[in-house]
């Protein structure tokens, strides 16, 4: 139970300071500092809960990661459904602190909809959208993946790189999609909008929880295909 | 003494830059790059001084950090009251050095009060910003803990994540209370503003003393529930 | 076949995030981050990659790299032009996806040409630009062969070291050139430009060609003279 | 003499990067990423030049670094003449070249006098201006001597923390002094901009000089002080 009770923690602080540093500073690249804040914010979370809940859970705070990891071999199914379960509470508690932390201090929505995914960047495509998503978290997940080898042996890296990447995969795809690359992450806020009452973000989701997992997945035979079955 | 005097020197830099990049270039996240340097400008300062005084006192300068680890069982009762005083007296040295500089310099203060912490963000929100700084303080504690975890073994990667780590509580918190998460770099500037007659910021010393005293304390409850009593 | 197959994706995840990053927040140093985002979005596409397929091949992605690594003896001439053809494949196939993701989201290239390199920075200067180009290139792959030097041993750190000096040398170098340094990176974008109706930058290829292969060359000969033959 | 020749180029980098960036995108907290670009250029070369030629000469490029490790007795008073004439001509070739590129290419200068220190920050004050240099330096060369300490054994992390430390300062230090914390680093522009027809930083330079080698040298007093002898 404590390892899923470690990934509670990660994906709500994940959430909390992610999509809360987008609601606080917003995300315009032509202005201010707002979409490198928000690139970084998400990234260095990871590099804080690698380092702490790494410890008891591997940190994987997101279910494309995890789907990568149980189709490396690396976790049991059992693990994975928990794993889900966990990040997507996560999230939820994430998104809740959030809505109680803006309205308690009566703080201005930058994104309107508590850091929602959508599809505004790429103009309404689908296509667009979920093609950018798929290649955003094929480069994350094969990159967690490499960097974890225990053939590798990148040792105490991982986390630092991990965030790293995860900023990196912000960069490009804050000002497309927002940047999902993880369900769960999608899911929290477009509760807390719906319950809100704004349900468009609730009727896009299945991009931010198929693309994901898609690239996931491909990053997982794409990587094992280059670096062999005894790679783990 | 020396591990005093090294924590003494270590909270004086934390306050002098920190504080003094925020009183230099501001802190809009609209324009410019303030919000950012001064973020960077605190995580940074630890980077700096976890690899020179951490060598000596374990680099805490932060009485919550302090808190944490004696909550943990890593440090003698005797030691945190010596600790306590030694960052206290180091914040309002630093403070002290920025008045200095800036009133030879004639330079002005973009906070106004020598980067002290406040509610204006939260619209003076007691509950909101109590709230903030407990999260924030928890989440860095947590890292504190985890990444110094002698079980985990992280080695000499200690000091650039919890470096990295305050950059990143920083990104969240700058906008809404300034972020504290440390009462000796919230006593020092409030102090200092109340000797050149703004007795605001010594008012509301209060919460940003036990909100992170509380948020570092939960942490340390709540990692050792998670990783067991063996890892120290 | 495995280790040509990482480059191929290696460098189309270079030119995917380094040049959509520009084409998507444009690089302008004077209002809000695209500059900065452009820098690190090169960087950190190293960081990612160095962890995934430098388990394979090394993750040179750059032919520039690729000489340097050629005339150090780490590497034979049969790899060498299987790599740089791998990685001029992978640039165009970069270039080619970024072309599909912003037609079908109708999203605006703000570099208007695919983030191709040019002297626009230097007045059309060719002097200029060849000095720069080679003065950075030096730079950078004096950089990957001092910190992937057997002799001095410093394991994991490689893939960080050189991905920060990729943004480094972008710093520098993107208000001038738009930084090269690598003529793969410089070949896919052009090619992509041509296709659609723009050929200037298709005539300037050869300087962004020739000057990074010229001061890694330069590089490779410096890095020896210091380290001696021995250093690998 | 291949531990001199490693001291000139990577001055040499340290002025063309550093100095170049301040150059092209001036420092302007309020609009843009010039200032945080020019203290990222600063810091990112050490990080790049410690991999290379770290190897070589341990990459001090700062006279007031090497007269640190001269006071801890960790390097010959012959070896640091020699250091310091190496340090001085690299950063009047990084000028040279600096000049070169800027006039081939007729680009503008955004400092006006190629990116030398000066007391414009701090309103003309000698005492402010002398005193931020010696705090800025003194924590640097802390930060150098302690990560360096081959007692606390952090092996290749010294670069990365060096070259964090080197931009931490210019965040504080850039807006006041334009940070110098390197006496060869003011020399080379200021003798650039008398030939130029300047010669107002010329007449500054001594306090560019003396007051970081006074930091220097309180660092290394202070250090040993703290850690003890057998430190080094």
């Amino acid at each position: 139970m404590k390892k899923y009770f470690a990934e509670f923690i990660g994906t709500a602080v994940l959430v909390t300071f992610g999509c809360g540093t987008a609601m606080l500073v917003g995300c315009d690249p032509t202005a201010g500092t707002g979409y490198l804040l928000t690139a970084l914010a998400f990234g260095l979370s990871i590099v804080a809960e690698a380092y702490c809940i790494g410890n008891i859970s591997g940190c994987h705070v997101n279910p494309a990661v995890s789907l990568g990891v149980l189709l490396s071999g690396r976790m049991s199914g059992r693990d994975f459904i928990g794993y889900l379960i966990a990040q997507v509470l996560g999230a939820i508690c994430g998104s809740a602190l959030l809505s109680a932390i803006f309205s308690l201090g009566n703080v201005t929505d930058q994104t309107g909809a508590y850091g929602t995914n959508g599809l505004a960047g790429v103009n309404g495509s689908v296509g667009a959208g979920f093609l950018v998503e798929m290649v955003l978290t094929f480069v994350f997940v094969l990159t967690v993946l490499g960097v974890t080898s225990k053939k590798a042996n990148h040792g105490s890296f991982g986390g630092l790189i991990i965030g790293l990447t995860l900023t990196f995969v912000h960069i490009l795809g804050i000002g497309l999609t927002g940047t999902s690359v993880n369900p769960a992450r999608s899911i929290g806020p477009a509760l807390m909008a719906a319950i809100n009452g704004n349900p468009k973000p609730i009727s896009l989701l299945w991009l931010f929880i198929v693309a994901p997992l898609a690239g996931g997945a491909i990053a997982a035979l794409c990587y094992h295909g280059l670096a062999g079955k005894d790679d783990e």
